[in-house]
This record gives C-alpha cells, sequence and structure tokens, in this order.
C-alpha cells in the first residue's frame, strides 16, 4: 500500500466529500483521519501515564518490604513525599527545561519556571488550536513525561533506605527532578546533543535508570553503610521485612512497565504504531521474565537455593535491560537481553558489598548496571532499529562497533553529569544540614525516631 | 499545517456542512465519524470505569491499615460486601432512579426496580439502535456511574470502623446506594434542579465524597467513639496496625481518581475532549501532590514530625477537592486547590477529635470537608467552566458572588438531605437491631468476636 | 437519525464499494475505518492483557495471604516462577501449538517451536502487511492469550501450596504451559474438534479455570494433605496469615477479569463490539458481586458468622462462573448465575475435605466447580448467544438440551484429558525427582527449609 493510496482513502473519509466532489476513484476506506490520531496518540500517553504512576505505588511496596520494619513508615513516607515533590518540581522548572534545550535559548532556560498557564492546552481546545496538532494533547504528554521523572527519583529512595534524613533527601529530590533529570534527558529527548549524535535510548534504560542509579551510588558513597552492615568484616544480612510486600511492588512495576516502554512509542494512531506498542508490551513481558527465570537458576545453581529477593531484582534487571530498546528485538532477542540483566544482578548484589557500597534493595545493579547493559547491546539492533516500516534505510545506518561507541558516549557523558552533580550536591546537603541520622535514631529505626510512629505497631519483633 | 488548514478543515466537519455551503474545497479528512466517537466515549467509560472499580481495592486496603489488627478481617469483610451489594443494589433501584428523575414521572421512580432488560443494549447492538448514538454504550455508563455510587459508600465503613456490626451497616449500604445515593445525584447528574440551578460539581467533590462524609458523619454521631478513644478526657491515639497497606491504599485511590475525574469528562471522541481528559489527569495528579506535600509540610511545622497518616490523607484530600472542576483550573490552580484540602485535612482531624467525633480513617474531613471546599472553589473557575471550547460564552456567566450562592446552596440541599435520612436510618437501625457491637466484643476485636477469625493470625501483638 | 440511514453509511464504508458500485448518494461518513478497527482491537488486547498480568500479582497475593506465614515466601517464589516461565514456555512451544492445530499437519506440530522471528510482525508494519488485516497485531494476541495461559498455572499453585517441592512443580508448570493448555485450548479456541461442534465458552470457564482446577485436583491427590490437615480423623483449620493480602489479591483478579472477559470479546472496533465489551463489563462485575453476597448470606446462614475467605471465594466463583458467557446473559442473568456459583464454592470446600483432599486455598471449588457451573450455563443463553445484532439467527439453534450435552461434552472432554495427562506427569514427577519436601521441611516451613529465607522475619508467631 503506497502513501498515496492512503491520501486518496482518507479523502473519501471526509463527510460530505464523496456527494460534494462525486468522487469515483476513492476505493478504500482505509487510514485513519488527523484528528483521531491525535485522540489515540494522547489515550496513550494517559494510558502509558496512569501505568507509569502506578510504579511509584511499585516501587513503594518494594522498598517498604525490603527495609527493616522499624524503617518502613519512613520508607513510605519518603516515596509519597518524593513523588509529590517531583510532580510539583517537574512542572516548575522541569519539563520546560527539558524540551525547549533544543535551541539554547535563554528562553530555554526561564521558560519552565511556574508555566503555570503555559503546559496546558485550553479547555475544549480544537485541533487547530492544539499545541502540536501532529502529535499529542500537551497535557497528556506533561502527565506522561512526568511520571519518568519521578520514576528517576523512586529509584534513589531505595538505595539509601534505612538511614538517610528525611528532609535533606526531599531537598535532593527537587534537584534531581526539577534540574539534573531534565538536563540530561533534555540531550537525548529534549532534541540535544546525544539524540544528533546518534545514541539510542527508546525508553530510557539510561536516561531514566541509570540516572537514578548513579544519583543513588552517588548518596550511597556519601552517606556509608548502614550501622553494622559490613560489621566485624563480613557481610550481615539484614533481611527485607516484608517479601510479599516486595513481591506485590515487583509487580505493579512490571505492570507499570508496559506503559513505560509501551507508551513510549509515543504514537498509536496507525497500524504500524500499534503493532510496534504490541512488539514492545510482548518484548517487555518477555525480558521481565527471562531476568526472573536467570536469577532462579543462577541463584539455585550457585547457592543451592533460589533467593526470592534476587528473582524480583532479575526480572526488574530483566525490564531495565530491554528499556534502552524495546521495539527491535525479536522475542528471543528479549529473552537473552533481559536474561543477561538477571545475571548481571545476581553477580553484582555481592560485588556491590564487596566494595561496602550499602544499596538497600539492590537499586543499582538493577537501574544502573542493568541500564548501561541495555542501552549497549542496544547496538546489536541497531540496523533494525533504523530499518523503516517497509525494510528500507531510513537513516545512516551505523556500524556495530560505531553505535557501540556511541551508546558507550551516551553512557558515560550521562553518567559524568549526574554522578558528578549529585555526588557535590549530597556534600552540600552533608556539610548543611547533614545527611544521615543518628546512630540511635538508626538502631532504633527511624520510624519511631524521626517520626514518632510505626508502620506495624502491633506487631511484635521476633 | 498551517492552523488555517486546520480551520477549513475543521469546517467541512460540521454536519450538513458541505451540502449546505456546496463548498467544493474541502480537502483534509479531519473529524471523527459518529461511531469511532461513540466507541471512543464508550472506552473511556470502559477505562475509567475499571480505574474506579479498583478504588474498592484502595479503600478496603487504607481501611484494613489504619484500624487495628484486631479489626482488619471485619473491615476487609465490609469492603467486600459493601461493594458487591453497592452493585446489586445500585442495578435493582438506583441507576434508574438516578437517571430519570428529570421527569418526575410515576415511571422515574419505579422503572429503576429490577429492571434486569433494561439497563443494557442488546448484544450486538448496531451505532442505530443504540439508546444513544450521540453519547455512549449504556452497559458502559451503567458500569461507570455504579463504582462512582460504590465509592460512596466506602466511604462510610472507614468513619464507622471497628465498632459497628456487620449486617446493620450493609442495610445502610443498601438504602445508601439504592436510594440516598442516586436521588441527591439526580438533583445534579439526572439533570434535576440542582443542574437547572447552575450547580457545579464535575466528578462529585459533593455529590460523591460529600455525601459519603455526611452518612458517615451521622453514623459516627449515633454509633458514638470507640471505647477508650477519648478516656480520661484526652485523645488517646490508636494507631493503624499496618501504614504500608494504608500507603498502598493511598496509592490505589490516587491511581482510580484518574478513571473518575478523568472519565467524568463523559467524552474522549475529540480533539477537545481527550485533551481535556489529559488536563484533567495532569490537575489531578497535581492537586493530590499538592494535598500530600501540604500536609507533610504542616506537620513538620506543627508538630516537629511529618506524619505519614496525615500525608496519606493530605493526598486524598488534595484529590477531593480538586474532583469538583478538574477541567478549569491550571496546573497552578490545582496546585493551591489541592494545597488547601491537605491543609484542612492536619486541622479537621483534631478539631474532630476535640468534638468527641470518632472517625478512624479520617473519611470526614478528607471527603465531607475538603468536598465542601472543593465545591466552592468551584465559584473561582467558573468563569472558565462556563466558557466554551473557542472562548465564547456558551451559557450565562455567573459572578463569583451568585456562582458562590449556587454552590452553597447545592452542598446545603445535599448536606441536609443526605445527614437528615442517614440520621434517621442510623437511629432505626440502632433500635431495630441496634448497630454497635458489645464491649466485650468491640475490646477484644470484632474479628475473633465477630467473624471468628483474624486478619493476622500469627502475628503476635506488641 | 434512522437505521436506513445507517445502513447506507455502512454500505459507502465497505472496502472497494463505492468505487466497484459507483454509488453517488452516500451521505454519511459513518463507520470505521479498516485501519482504526484494527488499532481499536489491537487496543483491546493491550489493555485486557496488562489486566489479565496483573492478575499474576493478585493470585500472588491471595495464595500468599491463605498459606501460613512460614510458607509465604515459597508462594511468592513459585508464583513469580510460574508466570516467568509459562510467558517462554507459551512462546517457544505452546502459542503456535495452539493456533495452527485446526490444520493438523506437522507444521501445525512444529512450527511452533522457537518461533523467535515468527510471532511478532515487523516493526512499523502496515495495515496491508499484518498478519490478519481483519483482525488485530499478532504481537498484542500473543500477548493477550499469553496471560490465559498463565493464569492455568496460577491456579495450580495455590492448591498445592505449603507442601509441594519448587522444581518439581516448575516443571509442571511448563510441561502444562508449553504443552497440555495449548492442546486443549487449540479445541476450541484455536478452531478444533469442540468448536466445530458448537461447544460454547466465552473466555474460558473451562478453557483456562477447570483446566487448572484439574491439574491441582491431580497434584492435590498424588500429593496428599498438608501434614496434620486430617489428624485425629477432625478437619483441623490451617488460617491463611494475611487476610489483607488475600483481599487485596482478590481484587486484583476482579480487576484483572474485566480484561479477562471483556477482551475475549476480541474486537471492539464497532459500536457492537464495543457496546458488548459494556454488557461483559457490567455482567463480570454483577456476578462476582453475587458471588460474593451469596457466600456472605450463606455463611452467616449455615455458621452463624460470615467467614472472609469463603466471601473471597465466593467472588472469585462468581466470576468464575460467568466467564464461559459473560456477554449473553442480563445482569439478572449475571446475578443468579454468579450466586450460584459463590453457592458452589460454600459447599464444595468442607466436602472436599470430607474426601481429605487438601486444597490449601479453594482453588478447585473456585475454579474447576465453578467453571463447570459456568459452562454448563451458557445453554441457557445458547439462544441469546447465537442470535446475531438484530435478532435474526445466525446460525442454527441447538435446543436447550442439546446445547446441554454439547457442553458437557466439552467439560468432560477436556477433564478427562487434563486429568490424565495431569495424574501422569504429577506420577512421573514423584517417582523421578519427588514433588514432597520432607516432614521436618513442611513442619519447620518451606521458607526456611527449602529458600533460607522468611517473608517476614521480624513477625512473632502469636
Amino acid at each position: 500500500m503506497t502513501k498515496k493510496h492512503f491520501i486518496i482513502a482518507a479523502l473519501a473519509l471526509a463527510p460530505g466529500a464523496v456527494a460534494a466532489q462525486g468522487v469515483e476513484t476513492a476505493t478504500l476506506a482505509q487510514g485513519v483521519s488527523d484528528e483521531v490520531v491525535w485522540i489515540l496518540n494522547t489515550l496513550l500517553f494517559l494510558i502509558g501515564g496512569f501505568l507509569v504512576f502506578f510504579m511509584a505505588a511499585g516501587f513503594a511496596m518494594l522498598e517498604a518490604g525490603l527495609v527493616r520494619s522499624k524503617n518502613v513508615a519512613m520508607q513510605l513516607t519518603k516515596n509519597v513525599g518524593l513523588f509529590s515533590l517531583a510532580a510539583i518540581a517537574y512542572w516548575a522548572i522541569g519539563y520546560n527545561l527539558m524540551y525547549p534545550l533544543g535551541e539554547w535559548a535563554v528562553d530555554g532556560w526561564f521558560s519552565g519556571l511556574f508555566p503555570a498557564a503555559g503546559v496546558l492546552e485550553g479547555v475544549g481546545v480544537s485541533l487547530a488550536d492544539a499545541d502540536d496538532p501532529g502529535y499529542a494533547s500537551t497535557g497528556s504528554d506533561f502527565f506522561f513525561q512526568l511520571m519518568f521523572c519521578a520514576a528517576t527519583a523512586s529509584i534513589v529512595s531505595g538505595a539509601l533506605a534505612e538511614r538517610i534524613k528525611l528532609w535533606p533527601f526531599l531537598a535532593f529530590v527537587v534537584v534531581l527532578t526539577g534540574f539534573i533529570y531534565p538536563l540530561q534527558a533534555s540531550w537525548k529527548w529534549g532534541g540535544g546533543w546525544l539524540d544528533a549524535l546518534g545514541f539510542q535510548d527508546f525508553a530510557g534504560s539510561t536516561v531514566v535508570h541509570s540516572v537514578g542509579g548513579w544519583a543513588a551510588l552517588a548518596g550511597a558513597l556519601v552517606l556509608g553503610p548502614r550501622l553494622g552492615k559490613y560489621a566485624g568484616g563480613r557481610v550481615n544480612p539484614m533481611p527485607g521485612s516484608n517479601l510479599a510486600l516486595a513481591t506485590l511492588g515487583m509487580f505493579i512495576l512490571w505492570l507499570g512497565w508496559f506503559g513505560f516502554n509501551g507508551g513510549s512509542q509515543l504514537a498509536m494512531g496507525s497500524a504500524g504504531d500499534v503493532a510496534d506498542v504490541s512488539r514492545i508490551f510482548a518484548n517487555t513481558n518477555m525480558a521481565a521474565s527471562a531476568g526472573a527465570v536467570a536469577a532462579l537458576v543462577l541463584t539455585q545453581a550457585m547457592y543451592g537455593k533460589v533467593d526470592l529477593t534476587m528473582v524480583l531484582n532479575g526480572a526488574l534487571a530483566g525490564l531495565v535491560s530491554i528499556t534502552a530498546e524495546p521495539l527491535a528485538p525479536t522475542l528471543f532477542g528479549a529473552l537473552w537481553i533481559g536474561a543477561v540483566g538477571g545475571v548481571i544482578v545476581v553477580l553484582a548484589v555481592p560485588m556491590l558489598d564487596r566494595f561496602k557500597i550499602d544499596d538497600v534493595v539492590g537499586a543499582i545493579p538493577v537501574h544502573l548496571l542493568a541500564g548501561i547493559w541495555g542501552t549497549l547491546v542496544v547496538a546489536v539492533h541497531t540496523r533494525a532499529a533504523i530499518l523503516g516500516p517497509d525494510g528500507e534505510e531510513t537513516g545512516e545506518v551505523a556500524s556495530l562497533g560505531a553505535q557501540l561507541a556511541t551508546q558507550a558516549i551516551g553512557i558515560a557523558a550521562v553518567g559524568a553529569f549526574v554522578f558528578a552533580v549529585s555526588l557535590v550536591l549530597w556534600l552540600v546537603l552533608k556539610a548543611v544540614a547533614g545527611i544521615r541520622v543518628s546512630e540511635e535514631a538508626e538502631a532504633s529505626g527511624l520510624d519511631t525516631a524521626e517520626l514518632g510512629m510505626e508502620a506495624y505497631p502491633e506487631f511484635a519483633r521476633g
């Protein structure tokens, strides 16, 4: 079917067109009108957006389940607080900082501040008056993008759990979601220099997940490990208090990831786009499954026993791994990409412990390391990614090596920027306000010490 | 594509425009066919409906988390039971009572009874045979409206927890969802006198949330506080047993609220409608975030410590506050409307305690007080709400004062009706069957006393 | 708008109709273009698919809540593992085994193996190049169908909880999802002999739920009851450790069921299809509600106390009951079909105990017995099911008796096949590897004995 064919067909759809013009040559009522395309694209953002929103609950449950019961209420507070502050900071500053940066104008820097009237289209806007008639409603795009920004902050909270103070953490979140995330995101998704370079990151293995991971790593280094974690020269296990909650959190994240990756197709108004979203859903599910199975098998092989928390993180690592390119791979491709993600987690968790980097929930292996893996492996699929719908080359196809180099540049640039700025920010926060609770508070638990309440006040500790 | 281009295309879409004007230059297949509009509107109700359905789980988890462990199984039973009975009562009586009331015919009163064959369109209905070809499938509308009715009942269960008997509570639910809710809802949403008066309540700050709140308030007054709650002239805290569950419940409610408010646009078949749904999603999220942040900051300022349960209720109060008008405000408007909601909750919870009104989960501050606030503040946005898509005045624009008065009339009328009928009903139930468990049962917990089972039989009480 | 008007409009939409017939009188662009139909059908699978995916979390929470705390981590591990393995097995073998079987060609048997490149359409496929331009994206169909297969496996894990070994269970899952489920599913949904016979099973009361139930029953017989369950000639209650989680699981399953039944309409691209999906949503909700209310009332009547776990299973049984035909019944029909499902569960649970069949979560009453009931009662609605949109007979209408016989044949054939193969497989697994943990492991709990970790390590046992 040619493009021309569709234009003719579209013509035939105009109400009255047939009668008015006596067209006798229109042969197929194929195609989708511009307005329906716009509606469907917007709907994709709305559905994708509420699914990714729900990931906030997923992170909260995962983290609440993996910390000890004396810190659960605090972890929950942090998760609700970080999402809420991210929603405000991204609106007030981040969103406009992220997108107009392509022009590097002064406007690009400052238009972002309190764009109360600017972000949303007017009530009952017509397609003609819409900000971008060929794309989707700005409100839906804002809603969708916001959720990615908030997810980045959620990643950080898990790694630094059980010892960081509430308000310094929330202060970090405001800077992360208002400035750090949007700035680097503009490099790729705002049409910035990484995008121009050919860097590929479909839904954010690097732009979202590794950013959260780098910020968490910087925080973990400045903060230091939990009391007693590495006491006596050993790695002392501090098992999570509620694995049912942690599993629920993992499933919610998995669910949300269909919106995360599927919505990143950014369009659903044509057969090709919705078929691509379908590919993405199927691949995303496969990568998660493969990551879980890899961790299941590997922990059994290595330790003689399956480790549920590794299986949960294996599924998540599979999801992070496929996020940089969930469209191009076949299902078999998604399987091995996800499986390697699961292997990475199982191997990396003890490695971090060897460096005495205390990451309470495994966020750094899952989001940073699997994020790097997923971003690199895109190079393997880059040919498919650049090939057009009909198999023609729609752009210059990079060689495997060249694309690998481009991917590495993106990973390194984002990593260097986020890690450096985060490190400085954590150090400033430490100097100014202190970021760690007292030893007494840590020992007795942040819930009673900092909040004066407990998550499970009636359940006796065994 | 130019703006003008679109305007021409839009012109061509006006029904009959082409034929009437003899336009021969229409060049673009803009617009959406009637059938696609109908499909998309229906789809909005289905998606919105399943999201609001899930709020039943949200209420159940929130309440199960905020009661003491000895009453958790009972609270869960009430939540499953109330939803299920609401589904039957609203079908058997409520739905038809709510909508045909505009005619105040005898039919309007009695057609509602057991409309087994009447509610749903036939299998495989054609657009021409649909009940309302310009709206959406009746089945989807029924499904969507039912969820609102059930949500009203869910609000009541939390306030009266830990002391009310199961069956009298469920009897109240049947009357609430079969009669009380639909009758007052018909005043606004059934095209009744409040609607004619110009009362604005987009998604139900008054029609749903305050109704649940008034019914709960009446119940709390008749039922009295929990044993020992105000013993010794003090307010004795009775902390919830599982704040992780409560937080999960809050997140599920937040998620469901996208359907609650977004679905209340009632249409998604045009660019304007789907852009409005997008605005609503973004505003709803902002109001929730602002409510949470307000409670976070205010509890820190007032008590020197953040109170997680207040933060959860702050988010919910933000959601209730924006529900009366989630479309017209800008994001900044949503922010301050939601933030005030959060403040209301933090201030009102101790105030209720001063009056010895024992509301276990804070349902009255969240749903009644923030619902009143949200309904009143609509007056500020009323101009925008009445302006049409192209900015023209589509109706008489009320002055701020006049609209405030109208909003107050609606709040008062609904409040007086629901409170009075609920009060009588609670008193009748008390006289006939007793609504409160025995002191022994309350002390030992409703789970073992009334159900003979425990929610957490193996977790020792600390 | 008259009916005739629409018919003319629809004519104009038939591909090629305009050109072929030279119609100049078509006046309205009603209807939906082929591409929009395809997009909407695909969207239904995507939404339905993610909802059914979430049922994996529902099963996990339901089962984690209904087992004792010493076995929770294992139950969670099994649920994550079974879903992940099902996703791989169904892709590698099951999917292609299920659908091409109509031809019974060698290809039909072997094309299924590792169809890495075969399942998904290419990136950015055009409608013309899609596998089935009149249906939906293959990727979305695969995604949707996979979730049904995985749900079948989830049913088994609950019944066999607290005593089965992890790896033999997972081995069974691979065979179930790779071979057993797809083979019998092909009889009905792959256009096989049961379909040709006129067997009706809209969304899988038999094809999914009874299959899980038969496999579970075979497993329970081979495995035997839990230690002490029937010691001393009595039925010793072993209450679930967390009824809040169990209730959450039930609500998630109920939510997912809208996708399960609604998505099984397989189309959403016309008024008739989306209205049917609406009917299905409303009926599904009604059947669940009725099942819950039936169990609520019946346990009160029989035991003088409401049993929450029965209410949860009553809702689920209502859902299973309506699954074989959620479209044809009226809402009143859905009510009594679901209510009978709830009654079946309340009566069957003690009956199974009388036969010393130890089904930990009640999966056999819910999925097998209510599944049989739902499949049989389809016969009552068969006339409606076969009647077309305008009431005309679209096929030969079977008599009640003939349809009942056909339904019984389907139930029996599927049951015999699945039970027999499962029984053999369980016996082989028992002989080869042993399927039951040691008595010591069972007594101390599978979590510490098999996994070396606990779900709630800090909560003391009461």
